[in-house]
């Protein structure tokens, strides 16, 4: 069916038109072996969009694209784990900046159309010795994806990426990474995007805006947010066909494929969560409105406690309820049902006799879904997070030493 | 000299006129023996302030101790711990004032004059045969306030209870509980405190919120905030004197003792945190004003990835200046210094080279002390938390259950 969407195996070189490739360059000491450099590149100037941390600390590659993506026009990313190039000052400028500029000799693209993305440790600088010699052993090519996936990875324990066929029409590929300092209300990873899709600027824009929080938006692991953190799309046109703009009768179409990958891969980041065991979905409805559905849904899912009590199995649906009532949004206790799983522990306000068993069971699974409807208007919306095990603390007692 | 602060042993039942007493109801199930209920009494209706919770969902006994609190004089106060009675409905309204009626015919005041605080889990209803059975056997007397800490404990390891003496002319006493769902920008647990000075109404509220904000409203553990946090203040007049108002001479001297007395109290809270290994104190300086200092000190002393760094002995200053990044504050990184108890680490936002093994040393001891100066004006603050440690999951995977 021409307006089909189905999630096929791949990543960012699946649309046509794209490459990446990846090398180790050293940077982060522990992984050696693993790439830790990637390009990702359509060869030429293509529409892109981006968005980016809100963190009032922006890291020296954030500055860089975020300045050079006004233009509206990328023609690659290069990007590296282990090392953030954050509170680096005008040298760490300096050194995003060449990288670019390595990368886009390497991809025989236009410095100034290359942005920078990095992630890792902050405030130590770029080994750019490391870098200069690692840059021209990267070698571009249409199955480059996955490495470029991997070279993400920082404490990821998998890859993340997915592709989405819109029909014979057009492909969206993306990579992502990210499982410590996750939280709502940023870009809150890397994740680059891809599509052969024709699409105009402003289009591109305000559906990446969208996707982002329907999806990255709604996620957290620990209420820590990056100074480093980068959504970037970019649209080669390469599938052929019109260009869709706001107006075309395929940008619904556009729209909810890229909304799918986008949620598809914070989930894959939830999922990942330093020392998660399992994924969390909080799903709010009934909210008086949108944004107080968003807020109830984002406070609960990032609620210590509540992680803590799905990783014991422990059905203590008062921290729900607790987390709701600080998040902000309208309550009322006697029209507010909440379930885990299919198991209803409270009904308009009523406390319900449950067995222990089930609702237990209910948070034992890989993925663990807590309902509420709280019965005051049409408002809706998805978070996703992960339990809190003692390995998230074991992780992040020792990361930089 | 008369108008010297001074902290005494002691605690609720220091100042003149006050009595307490507990009893275990068995309302706790697990720490059988410990007592749970307790009853803190004047013998008279006195003056009397309070901050509540400001979630959303209010347990029983907060609703009923704000409306009681409307007066302005409260004669008594009984406290359990245990069950929070919250999410509770009409029935548990009905508890929480029959609680309150007994508690009253124990002490031998009237019932409209005497307020309630639970605290425990949420959504069940309380004991009431256990509580009828156990009001009547509470002995009041002078000495009863260290059993009222005590019974005031759930996953606390230790009783909260301070007294600070102003000269010969007043005492101020108190005890607080919390270890979990304690979190800045709310009344973050159970305070009882009291003082035989004689103070205005109005005073007496004015200055509680200002000790409050200085104190339990700068304490963060896990970012969870409860259903049941109340701070309560009985002022007698028991010391004679006349009655402080806010153009007293002795208001300010009546304010820092308060204060200090809440600081030290929520020290105690913070430092006993779910987990906890050491207090960690962060204070900002120069910052664009008071409320971006108090934003940012609370944000950098909430984060997980701070916390677990704390713990970890691991001096990755770079989860610091996130977290300050993300907490909406004005920051200019290159006006930027950060201390970890006296060694510097960033200097006018250079990174400077440090000596590994003071840096964490200074994260090793019982309390640690992260510095910022900002640069960018006079807004200071102070704010108190502790590590992040794998017992805190421990405990709160196995709460409920």
């Amino acid at each position: 069916m021409e307006d089909s969407l189905e999630f096929i195996p791949g990543g960012v070189t699946s649309p046509v038109g794209f490459q990446a490739g990846a090398v180790c360059a050293g940077i982060q000491g522990k992984t050696a072996g693993k790439p830790d450099l990637a390009i990702l590149t359509s060869g030429l100037p293509v529409t892109a969009a981006a968005v980016f941390t809100t963190n009032r600390i922006q890291a020296a590659p954030v500055l860089l694209s975020r300045r050079r993506l006004q233009g509206g026009r990328v023609a690659a990313v290069v990007v590296n784990s282990g090392c953030a190039n954050a509170f680096t000052g005008e040298p760490g400028l300096a050194d995003a900046a060449e990288m670019a500029a390595l990368a886009a000799e390497r991809a025989g693209v236009s410095a100034a159309e290359v942005v920078a993305a990095s992630t890792g440790l902050i405030g130590s600088r770029l080994p750019m010795e490391s870098i200069r010699a690692a840059i021209p052993r990267i070698v571009l090519r249409r199955e480059g994806g996955p490495e470029l996936a991997r070279a993400l990875m920082t404490t990821d324990t998998v890859p993340k990426e997915a592709a989405v066929r819109v029909g014979g029409r057009f492909i969206l590929g993306g990579a992502a990474k990210g499982s410590g300092m996750v939280h709502p209300d940023m870009a809150t990873m890397l994740c680059l995007l891809t599509t052969d899709a024709a699409v105009s600027p402003d289009f591109l824009r305000a559906a990446l805006r969208r996707a982002a929080d329907l999806s990255f938006n709604m996620i957290s692991i620990d209420g820590d947010t990056s100074t480093n953190d980068m959504v970037l799309l970019m649209a080669n046109g390469g599938a052929g066909g019109e260009t869709i703009t706001a107006a075309s009768r395929d940008a619904a179409l556009f729209q909810e494929a890229l909304d799918r990958l986008c949620i598809r891969l914070a989930k894959a980041v939830a999922r990942d969560g330093e020392g998660a065991t399992r994924l969390i979905e909080v799903i709010v409805k009934g909210a008086a409105d949108g944004a107080e559905a968003r807020r109830a849904a984002r406070t609960i899912v990032a609620s210590p406690l509540v992680k803590a009590a799905v990783h014991g199995n422990d059905p203590n649906w008062g921290r729900v309820v607790a987390a709701l009532g600080r998040s902000g949004a309208a309550v009322e206790e006697r029209r507010l049902s909440l379930y885990f799983g299919d198991v209803c522990l409270v009904k308009d306000g009523r406390v319900l006799p449950y067995d222990a068993g089930r609702a237990a069971g209910a948070l034992g699974g890989d993925e663990v879904v807590i309902t509420l409807e709280m019965g005051l208007g049409e408002g809706t919306a998805t978070a996703w997070g992960c339990d809190l095990s003692a390995e998230y603390v074991a992780i992040n007692s020792q990361y930089s030493t």
